[in-house]
């Protein structure tokens, strides 16, 4: 039996999941296409933009974590339409047929239509979103410092995090404790732990993934480091001077969004069915309408549980899904495959946010768990699930080195121009 | 007596060891300027290009630095022009007056009048250019395993370094190293270890400050890791293709300058003497003449010793005028000062360079060391001298691990695009 072509896109949980189980399976020919040579453990990003992190503790060459597997070829390069009808991924390296196809290109954010906010208030996907943000906190910092027009300053110390999900929760934890832990000492003329937070959430409570209990503990947890949390608020329009929130004009050179996602749009080369996110809705064995060699996982996908709901978009679901799709093609491609497919079944372990030092939330089937415990926990799961033991082991030690110092490790401002002779 | 005012101009090794001395002197109203926020680690700066550290391992925020001193005022704001009559620097943050100016802005890279070359062969001073470095190297490789072209790929997997001094060596050695052990087995269709390491040093040997048995050891320790060392030989043009010696063109995707240095302009506004470097003549009390308020020091200084002989663009000169600065500004704010002023004399205690794993030159007085004692020596001064303890853990703990594993840590390609939506 010839082998079969595999072609992966995306390097994220999702895709790197799919190509470890296929590591090493000679029925296969895989290659792994990514635009970028690192898998990211995008659950930290956070804290490189908080400059707690450097983005090579949360990052790892997807060729040197693929290097072990002969039967796997990684390409860094930007696939730009898909022909579900020929077989083919064209990129900008070439053409690349395939017998099986995994979309896994993930999410970005969704300014409803707004695109032009980006500018003012960058969302946080990527290593250079996450190192803008931390020049722009560190900079309006040092602006505060030098101005000496007391309306500026206070526009300058006033952050903004649009969107109350757990990125919006840990950025705001974090930038809080920033101000009142780090800087406390380093500035002359501004006091830093006057900065103001200030977290919108349109619902009516924040981390709404979790129960009513923990959304009500995180709340008080963010109050209590200095958070103004506003619920039930709805931004609607962000400038270079601020957010207005209804008639409310709020004065702010930092904003950051964490609000809505919207899927990578190459899902829409492959003509299916797509949601208003414009993830492609797949069927329950993760494959497209008509396409059973078509499969469509982690951010991008649109998929449902047993029960009919939505499955969230969240790292345990793409890495469940990347495992489901690797077994899958490696039955089927050895002949030992059951028709009709076993359906994809998602295993929902709980889940976990954290909002500062010793103050996290954690719920898991029925237990539901607050305070240095589940900060813990929180600590101990992500360390686990990182990838690589160097790592595993760099993040354990800033950690360390942070909770005994205060101190945050990757502060700097970094220009972007490299260049010294201006031509 | 009413205290002081003292402005230093620049956070390197000079100015940084000017206010350290000065720190918690009454006396002295001590305001470090610096356009960026972070103190550098310079010496350590081609493992950033080289990603086997990452940037925050060898730089601390200034303001973190000098914290405890409250008679020290951080401001990160660009110097614009210096009024010596008037005795005010002017910067984008509003003018500054001062009783002591410490100059000490540095220098950067010379391109001899052929600024254009810049874009092709970028030099290594800031944090920026490293990762800039880091970025190119890392492409070419991939590049290089995505082409079919045999005469794009050899081109793609030569690289080019302009000097032979420390920085030149160091990356020469650096680059044969990564492609040696790091990628070897990260590639399907290249073979890394085919990468050409191309150094280009226009006089007839390498380390030319070291002593010439050093020289020829160096010579042979880069040939032995299969660096290709050109002797005598001048570059004539730099473009996007590769670099033309003589009458020999080398095609390469990457081309790194590591040869002229010439100071910040900034000097210029003094209206002192200036060296064909544009560096600023001093004295032997490092100020400038007509101005004994005056200093300048570090790479924008050009100072002699007591033998007349230039002193060279070295950290331990830097580090050392500015102790001297600072001591003599303490004594004279206190009224102790001794006329005329006692010179500055530069203790010399040797001079170390590596080239790759366990292989370095070292030498201090009459003493001559090269291979591993050389090395450990140059990881041991280079620990001890880094700023801070967590950057010495950690440093420490890159290179333990490197040198088990020979992987890198940093091995990042990261877009400077931090835009998701295109407007």
């Amino acid at each position: 039996m010839a082998h079969k072509k595999v072609v992966i896109l995306g390097g994220g949980f999702a895709g790197i999941n799919v190509a470890k189980i296929l590591g090493g399976d000679m029925n296969c020919h895989v290659t792994m296409i990514d635009r970028g040579n690192h898998h990211l453990f995008q659950p930290l990003l956070y804290q490189v933009a908080m400059a707690g992190l450097n983005p090579s503790d949360i990052a790892s060459p997807i060729r040197s974590m693929l290097r072990r597997y002969d039967n796997i070829f990684t390409l860094m390069a930007e696939a730009q339409q898909i022909d579900v009808e020929r077989r083919v991924v064209m990129t900008d390296f070439g053409d690349r047929e395939y017998d099986y196809l995994v979309v896994a290109c993930g999410a970005t954010h969704d300014y409803f239509g707004r695109d032009e906010w980006e500018e003012f208030a960058p969302g946080l996907k990527t290593i250079p979103q996450a190192t803008e943000i931390r020049r722009r906190v560190l900079t309006a910092f040092e602006a505060a410092e030098r101005t000496y027009d007391l309306e500026e300053q206070t526009k300058c110390m006033t952050f903004v995090l649009v969107g109350g999900g757990p990125t919006g929760v840990e950025l705001a934890g974090a930038i809080a404790e920033m101000a009142h832990n780090t800087l406390k000492k380093d500035f002359k003329t501004i006091d830093a732990t006057h900065a103001k937070v200030i977290l919108v959430q349109s619902g009516d409570r924040i981390l709404k993934q979790f129960p009513a209990s923990l959304s009500a503990y995180s709340k008080d947890a963010l109050a209590s480091l200095g958070v103004d949390v506003r619920l039930g608020s709805r931004v609607t329009d962000i400038t270079a001077d601020g957010v207005q929130i209804g008639d409310e004009f709020i004065a702010a050179k930092t904003v950051i969004w964490a609000a809505g996602v919207k899927a990578n749009p190459i899902g829409k080369s492959l003509g299916a069915e797509l949601d208003r996110a414009g993830q492609v809705v797949v069927g329950n064995d993760l494959t497209i309408a008509g396409h059973p060699e078509v499969f469509v996982i982690g951010d991008q996908a649109s998929a449902k549980d047993e029960d009919g709901k939505m499955l969230p978009g969240v790292a345990p679901v793409a890495i469940q899904q990347g495992q489901y799709v690797g077994k899958l093609i490696r039955r089927e491609a050895a002949g030992k495959a059951t028709v009709p497919r076993r359906p994809f079944h998602y295993r929902d372990k709980g889940q976990v946010a954290t909002i500062g030092r010793r103050r996290a939330v954690m719920q898991s089937g029925r237990l539901r768990l607050t305070g240095s415990i589940a900060w813990l926990g929180w600590l101990f799961i992500h360390i686990l699930y990182l990838n690589g033991f160097r790592n595993r082991l760099f993040v354990f030690f800033s950690w360390a080195w942070s909770y005994v110092t205060f101190a945050r490790g990757a502060r700097l401002i970094v220009p972007k121009r490299w260049k010294n002779n201006i031509n």
